[in-house]
């Protein structure tokens, strides 16, 4: 049975993703994004699932920089979940009764618009994950909780409303990591990481080039400071086409060497909502 | 006087910004960014100081999100801090009372290691600000907060140690916004923000040769998913220069014919830790 780790308490945003990949895998909840890479690395689990990209929220760093600093792991899939909040009260409880919102402060931003109009006199408190906010909750006088339908369910929490989030689009994208990417499938993502110099203009616009040259599509570059050097960046470029693709492999041998830091964090299957489980 | 809207309350970092760049300003404090961006459109201050980056936990997207959808506010200047955590306690309670550490889950995060290593007994609570945390603390039996040393002096607190972040260099990047930009001084940044089609290959890298072709350099690149349509990316480019410089203005005029969506969000001096406030 694979064994999983996963940014937990159970009851997470991350938990859900994780139970969606192996729903038959043994979850082993982790406390930090770097804690459960480590788990990989120790053999304590085989994979680790972690979020990486909150369409509100942004990139999620701390995955990112485990990935790039601290790991030799490669992203295996990605999976996207839509993210649906949920407001949650100890059974018998309802909305009038509410004084107290709890989450984690994401949480509360991400429906921020839904609580100054439904509870303009409560007050917020906050939590260190969303599943401890439902079990925070219970002690709290006139405590409600924002945490997905799991939390309510694995604590004994009552759902009183669903999908309170202010944005419709609101998802997070996840990545499974292993010590092994994917086999291609002809439907692939590849992720890399590299640095150049960021002093001298047209760097960049160089290497980007590589991929525009050949025709391959990229759908997400972003720029992250270095941890230990001022004024280098490293880049993060996902891109469409598996690595063993002649084509991507061309150009990511040519940036490699246009590039003093270069690494492939792995090539996996697009997800697709319709095909994947 | 001015009025400076701040993300408050007092006794966060980014008011320390705030004091940094108005020491006589009336300080105006704001529960959420976009709260602070209302402020200054409404009348109710001048300016506002919001954080935009931190060189561990990457870009405020609240921040950018409210200056590229919910304003048409300008950056007006850049001020770059030093993040100096401390651990705070009641007076006369000494590191050996610890047994809960409080505060937002980033500081948390940023100090991870010295806790663990310090105080590997001691469970974690959650706090709304790293301000509330310190008053928070005075109601929990052996409880320290992770805050700056104006939470401890404003709250009361006693710092039993400062510098415990556990990366030597965390700097917050925090931005002025204000109807109007700044004027050139000569050594100044202008700060972008566009939208291309992302599934057809080379469109940004076309965008980026206006600016390479130039000798213009950019600092800084980031992408953002568009809230509105799925597939859209919006690109935020930092560049050096003003927007009123030959060169510059030429470049973005090009940018603007290629973009379907094109803001400049400001120009304003680059911060210069030995001259600037």
């Amino acid at each position: 049975m694979a064994r999983i780790a996963y940014l937990g308490p159970p009851g997470t945003f991350t938990e859900e993703a994780a139970l969606r990949y192996g729903p038959n895998a043994e979850l082993v909840p982790r406390s930090t994004e770097a804690a459960a890479v480590a788990a990989v690395e120790s053999g304590e689990a085989d994979e680790a699932v972690l979020p990486i990209e909150n369409s509100i929220e942004g990139s999620v760093t701390r995955t990112i920089d485990a990935l790039i600093h601290d790991s030799k792991l490669a992203i295996r899939r990605e999976i996207i979940l839509p993210i649906e909040h949920c407001l949650i009260v100890r059974p018998g409880m309802t909305a009038a009764d509410v004084r107290v919102v709890i989450s984690i402060q994401q949480a509360l931003n991400q429906c921020r618009k839904y609580i100054e109009a439904q509870f303009p006199n409560a007050s917020q408190q906050a939590a260190l994950s969303t599943a401890a906010a439902v079990q925070d909750m219970f002690s709290v006088e006139g405590g409600a909780a924002i945490a997905n339908a799991r939390a309510a369910e694995l604590h004994g929490g009552a759902i009183l409303e669903r999908g309170v989030q202010d944005a419709a689009h609101n998802k997070t994208r996840f990545v499974v990591l292993a010590p092994q990417d994917s086999e291609a499938t002809g439907r692939d993502k590849t992720s890399i990481a590299f640095t150049v110099a960021h002093d001298r203009p047209g760097t960049l616009v160089d290497v980007l080039h590589e991929f525009s040259d050949r025709g391959i599509n990229l759908t997400k570059i972003e720029s992250r400071p270095s941890r230990d050097e001022l004024g280098i960046y490293i880049f993060l470029v996902d891109l469409e086409g598996h690595r063993t693709d002649a084509n991507v492999a061309e150009a990511l041998e040519a940036v490699r060497q246009k590039a003093f830091f270069f690494r492939i964090l792995g090539s996996y299957p697009r997800f697709d909502d319709a095909r994947d489980p």
